[in-house]
């Protein structure tokens, strides 16, 4: 199952929207077959390690990292494929909590004589998926902050600078992060003082898609999100009366979404849902203050990222800044918290305990 | 010599001035003796150990801390009682970079045919004493600087509210910082908002001499701080125009230090120069914020401990506000940094980089 899991989160980052998913056949003690998702549209995790295991699969074990899907979506199910080649047991992590299969897959492997185990490794195969199994009920994008500050919680200088706050092995756990998700996002003011790439540079994988969230529907032609639009989906949400409506330019490739919403907090709330609706299932926010300090004051920020790069300005632009401050016994607290060391660069992840 | 260091840390705090010294003496493989600092003008740590060895020291190996002393200043030279009591070989973890010692007492063992082994457990030896080491030679009080703030920095909410932003278990490892310093110091705004006690309440040992930082030389005599003068020692640092000079008030039995200094900058840096005059060796600086960002921003840190709660709050008290916030390539980073961990909370201390 460890190594199942592995395969999975190497192939986290390029199955949105689908959840990635990890498979090892194993035949008298040995492994006979790997696999895990590929791109949308391609074959799942079972199917793969199956044929690769082909006639010893027969009467071998089946370790997966998720329910096996028993529907027609783009591909068969696996349930299907996972009886005709005739295994004899599946361990699976967990469940899976998508309405169309729910445990109807093992309930269908029963039937055909399978035996079925469930919750090897079940948190760690959780952790790979969250952001999956959270919009599948929720029907919402996940939500990712991340914030590289200063040891004195500032985002950059008072002059703006914030190149570079965190050291390089962090910076390089920033790009495992974009990849790992469908998106990622930054505001209009971070974008045109820092013209980012958000690109994956660091590590193997597909592009996340692009987000620049602003006010006004102009966007400067001079910045790499703009010319670069037609090399990964590049997105801008524009807030404002109206009505919501997804408009796309020909000539640069940008989709621009429209929340129709002026208020902050519904704006967001609508984008997230909006993603959702069009197959992009989480998104990496990147800052900058307003934009990281809103997803995370409305409650709408799943997991929080903070790494702090060893150093101190006394002065700058603060990591976060609410429209209301909380008061200490309001505060937000981060659930499942784990510490994380870069270097000089140590960082905090967890779920901040506000999350609706 | 690890056996050696545990004394010596369970001994600071009770020994200032002078620095805390651990000693073990062992013939055969078997310790017969051991022995710690005692209080100012009681016996060093090998007379103490050597008494307890008694007739088993001649012949026997004593590890010690720190070079025995070889001058008459509150007791007797520690390398005569060692020569009388005729052990063999003395293994010492590092020199004494007092003027008046600093080798000689090695020379003088050597001198006697001791064999003399110099740097075992080096720099563990060092960082127990690390004040003492910087006084006796800058003739300034050492500065340490803590820090609670939550994990967007702040050290209270808007309202001032700042019980508790850490966990129990980091707060009592203050209270263990408390223990290990000479004083502890606060500025006056948090004194009259929070009323602390400055005491050693989670730790047994000595209660650390009490200072607060202000202006004006009036306290508030329904303060902790005022009222329990007698206990501690109280000590009112004053800025201001005028003569430097210290009074007491019999009445309340507080101290107050005139620095002579208006601007921020020299008065502090006046302040650690009468600190080491008065026997006030190291002082655990413990906020608020301008008192921190002060001492911080003029160079005047030896050492820095931020504790960071599983709280945000969104906006608040900044832990760190310079007079003139720093560029980021002028920023301070911190050298030797070790991080820490108690319970929901973490922490990080190192040497600033613009300490003077």
């Amino acid at each position: 199952m460890a190594k199942a899991l592995e395969l999975a989160w190497a192939a986290k980052g390029k199955t949105f929207p689908n959840p990635a998913v990890g498979a090892v056949v194993v035949f008298n003690g040995k492994i006979v077959g790997t696999g895990a998702t590929e791109v949308c549209g391609g074959p799942h995790a079972e199917k793969v390690a199956l044929e690769k295991a082909g006639k010893r699969a027969a009467g071998a074990t089946l370790y997966v990292t998720l329910e096996p899907c028993c529907h027609y979506g783009r591909t068969p199910p696996c349930t299907d494929a996972i009886i005709t080649a005739k295994i004899k047991r599946v361990v699976a992590a967990s469940a899976d909590p998508n309405p169309l299969v729910n445990g109807k897959g093992f309930t269908k492997l029963r039937a055909a004589g399978i035996a079925v185990e469930i919750g090897l490794l079940q948190e760690e195969a959780m952790t790979v998926n969250e952001d999956f199994f959270h919009t599948i009920t929720k029907k919402r994008a996940w939500i990712t902050l991340k914030l590289a500050c200063t040891l004195d919680g500032r985002i950059a200088d008072e002059a703006g600078v914030s190149q570079w706050i965190t050291g390089k092995e962090a910076r390089e756990y920033g790009h495992e992060l974009r990849r790992t998700h469908a998106a990622v996002a930054v505001g209009r003011t971070t974008l045109e003082r820092d013209d980012p790439q958000l690109t994956v540079r660091h590590v193997k994988g597909f592009s996340p898609a692009r987000i620049v969230f602003t006010t006004g529907a102009k966007i400067s032609k001079k910045t790499f999100f703009y010319r670069y639009a037609k090399e990964a989906r590049g997105i801008v949400v524009v807030s404002g009366k109206g009505r919501k409506k997804i408009m796309r330019d020909s000539r640069s490739g940008l989709e621009y979404w429209y929340t129709g919403e002026q208020e902050p907090r519904k704006h967001l709330r609508t984008f997230t849902e909006m993603a959702f609706e069009n197959d992009i299932t989480s998104v990496l926010v990147e800052g900058g203050q307003k934009m990281a300090s809103s997803f995370l004051e409305f409650g709408l920020v799943n997991r929080l990222y903070l790494f702090y790069g060893n150093k101190i300005l006394g002065k700058g632009i603060e990591a976060l800044r609410f429209s209301r401050g909380l008061a200490l016994n309001k505060r937000i607290s981060l659930k499942n918290r784990k510490t994380l060391l870069f270097g000089d660069t140590f960082g905090i992840t967890g779920i901040p305990d506000n999350v609706k």
